[in-house]
């Protein structure tokens, strides 16, 4: 690797295993809070009126429902993004380990915030630290996005004006969710917490379509990076 | 993509990943209801009849199994139908994420209904809620099968009567769900829970096979979607 | 399939996905009674004396090393017979999912026999139901492995004398474990489920090298059922 | 296999199956913990001061953010040297279990050494139960690499310079974290828990590149072994 850039020490490697570990802590995450229901399944079931136990358990289904749409979003994202990465090091692997530590915990504090989002004296604070949880993973993608770009290891087919539009849009969703924390902290934590929402809901919109240099767009739509011949 | 439909971004891919990250959240989901029974473990350590602690925790015997089978067979059906599917994009993800969250939900409510199966003033509701949870992922599975066959992500070689078919089967087991709702609510909950059970039980059938345009047949039997030489 | 079975409906597939399934199971299965442990983790963070509190959980670690033990050893020899199952249909699918459901379900019964381990009154009981729990998941096994011989899934290279032995040795292997529950349940339960025990630990021996009909080996010998050239 | 080693019984296959397998229960392993932290979100929930309740729970974020370093660590330093290593048998396999099952636990003593980390009567007891769990699975690990080297299992192009590097590598591993206890038990316990944290986050630093016999290099970086033209 002649290329000045520190020696990974021989760690590269193609992104298939990362991927499906990738996959698999996320498909951990998005089911574990299911945990937190299952346990209050004996609460219903003893209950005097199982109807009134289940309508209790409200804040709970709506933290269900957030955690799925977040880490869901984030695992359709991932899953998109496998597309434009063509290897993997030591330092993304441990990106990746960082990132995904950090989506494993965003169901954490979707509960207290759902126990106050009618609005009451703690509203604030729950709202505050809901969301800055939900930032923290937005800044990790864009430190290992970044990280990928300076260690090259994207498909070199790509178009430079391709990877510069996506480190823009990755900037901006870790900016937006800053600003939301900020404004949840300091302004209306109503405000906040739906600009981080907004942030997150736009990740609905499917993705931009890879551009490659001239000549050197894969023959398929489906081949995937690191499947050209060589 | 000169079809007429919106562009997906780019972001059809192989079904591998797809299939993998399903296949990893209903591994989770079936195993997690072990979970309910290890916290009781503790329970039964402690009585001073085993035997008859283990005899109490009967209703949640019945829970297991019945998750267990409402998540085996699914997981068995969609093990089949990766068969047909041929690609995925943004849209079918997000909806394959909806559909796996209804799913690994349906565990929930199976305890207070075993708790309540006897039969008592709380059984109509316990069978209900219940009903209710186990249809709607029969729902989100219709929706992304219509959406498939919208965006053409099936493989293209198979017959239209065949995905006809498949349809007409879809769109009855939701109305059959749908209806063993109602009539768990308003008729009566044991006949209604019945033919949710046996809607269910239907796909221990096993599907049928496939078929394929004239001469566009796999030459192999095994050969899957997206193999055929290109 | 004009062979005179039952038509498996166009479910039959390679393995690759099933045995996917399957070790997401076994992994979550083998993972989760760690759960336990941390649910006591802490009492020892607020006990006076964390060691004796650590001391105290002995059953706990002796219930954890007796599920890795049965769990690990089912994986690895479902490991092994991987390389002999040419492909799955809906049945052999179907009876996955029971024996996953059952190998999943005995770390359960595991607490409460090492929590009586020491014998007292109880100690038979605790012994029978794990001893039961233990039996459970080697009929599903052997039922699945006489399916899979019916339904001509196996490697068609093998040698019939070599199906023969594993039917011999998976038949006796639920034989001895039936004798097990027995002699635990009205004879000795030391005895009892030290035959239970060395049943299961004789799994500790590596399996047999499969044995092919003459001119059918396969060239490598670590090329899998389902590669060769076709 | 005429090398005069003991018959592995033909259980000799490709690492495929037995990585997937290490890495679903790792990404299980890493994802667990949360479950505590999601335990004690009611108690924030209900709590009259959410930030307060939130702070109370330090020592469960610094036990969070220590498992994910030493598993997450652990799996990066596998998912490099599945490069290295050709195929597995059932001892390998049942060597990879064992390690698994140690990794697995090692979040269970981080909660109690995090409640003990300020120092007072029972931090020392703490300390040495922890950094003996932390100990076993570096002392699995070395075994099995042993256990490789003995039967053959790298890959055969490997420069035996450079497994005798990686030999004195995880042998030394060991000793320190074996020396970590040791010093945490009989001297000081903050020493003793510095030295094992040092030697756990030397992993941070990326592994040497592969050596290969001369000639016999890797025609492509990203080439795995196993994958060489045969």
């Amino acid at each position: 690797m002649a290329n000045g850039l520190p020696d990974a020490g021989g760690t590269e490697r193609k992104t298939a295993r990362l991927e499906a570990f990738s996959d698999a802590v996320l498909a951990i995450a998005i089911t574990l809070p299911v945990v937190d229901l299952h346990m209050k399944a004996t609460l219903v079931a003893e209950a005097a009126s199982v109807g009134a136990a289940y309508a209790e358990l409200a804040p709970d289904y709506i933290a269900y429902a957030m955690s799925v749409v977040v880490i869901g979003l984030y695992w359709a994202h991932s899953h998109f993004s496998g597309k434009i990465v063509e290897k993997t090091d030591h330092g993304f692997n441990l990106l990746t380990v960082l990132f995904l530590a950090l989506v494993s915990v965003t169901p954490f504090p979707s509960g207290p915030f759902a126990a106050h989002l009618a609005g009451d004296g703690e509203s604030r604070m729950a709202a505050v630290v809901y969301a800055g949880v939900l930032a923290a993973p937005s800044l990790a993608w864009f430190v290992r996005f970044l990280y990928a770009r300076w260690r090259g290891l994207h498909d070199p087919r790509l178009a430079p004006v391709y990877l510069r539009r996506l480190t823009v849009k990755y900037a901006s969703t870790a900016a937006l969710f800053a600003a939301g924390v900020a404004v949840t902290a300091f302004i209306d934590w109503r405000v906040g917490f739906l600009l981080v929402a907004l942030t997150t809901l736009g990740y609905l919109i499917p993705p931009q379509r890879p551009q490659f240099l001239p000549g050197q767009e894969p023959e398929n739509e489906l081949q995937e990076a690191g499947e050209r011949p060589r």
